[in-house]
């Protein structure tokens, strides 16, 4: 893949099909996904109407890169609607396997970040990241995330083994 | 108050309608709650359907304490479904304030402990507690968790100071 023009937008709810294939897709393609991936496990309609409430959302954001007007990766920044926690948000960051390693996580962290500091009531970024998924992990540190915790047995593997995960966060200001 | 008898029993879905009561009683209580707490935000109808799932999930548990036959405290563990993460508890302990500092905290964590290492399938149980509520975070360690992070800006208070929070773990075999 030598060129690929990519455009980045909000998602919308007419997004919800395919938003609900490409998600399957990426939970097939990766060993790396943790848990509350975008859309999986509902039907169209309600993920349809999530995104009408994402969209609204000041503290919440999805992001779609398009490549040939198909989606191809995806972040989500979540945060909580209770004033305790609503200053969080928490990334996650999934690509299509054909388009990995040619900068689509450092794009849509870049906009993900530029978000949260101009557009957001957000004041500290978090996620979570399995330890052995280095290049992950390198570009979060790119960004200035830091390491909080080591969260022992954090996840598994599809044999069962047990695997450390990563805590890291950015403080927004 | 010098003597109670506490029963401690799993939450059914008829307890609903004085679950909502209890959980927006404590809510106003006490300032250490950081979110989704049970059932704030919900209908009786949709709790009593959670309660049902609840009661015959192996990995989530909602106990109950009740003092003259009424709920005064509560302990929840709640898994993911996902098999790479439904090995992780997290657990979240409430107690009335007329309630406090008679044991109840203490007897529902020894059970929810039990519980795990006996009659669930979980390996690793973690919670996530305010930095400034020692009491709390006394306890935990009195059962084993060892503070695996200090989450900057992990909560705020109502004047929108920021708050540290632990992040806490036990291993369970």
């Amino acid at each position: 893949m030598s060129e690929v023009e990519v455009t980045l937008r909000e998602a919308i709810p007419d997004d919800a099909a395919e938003l609900l294939q490409i998600s399957r897709q990426i939970a097939k393609e990766t060993d790396y996904l943790i848990m509350d991936e975008v859309g999986l496990g509902l039907t169209e309609e309600m993920l349809s109407l999530q995104l009408a409430d994402l969209y609204e959302s000041e503290n919440n954001l999805l992001l779609l890169a398009f490549a040939d007007g198909k989606i191809v990766a995806m972040a989500s920044v979540k945060a909580a609607p209770e004033f305790t926690v609503s200053h969080i948000g928490e990334i996650g960051i999934s690509v299509l396997k054909d388009f990995w390693g040619i900068g689509l996580g450092t794009a849509l962290l870049d906009e993900v970040i530029y978000w949260s500091e101009n557009a957001s009531p957000l004041h500290r970024l978090e996620l979570t990241v399995q330890k052995r998924n280095e290049r992950a992990i390198h570009l979060y540190q790119k960004f200035g995330f830091e390491t909080e915790a080591v969260m022992e047995r954090g996840a598994r593997d599809a044999r069962g083994d047990f695997l450390d995960v990563l805590l890291m966060s950015k403080l927004i200001n």
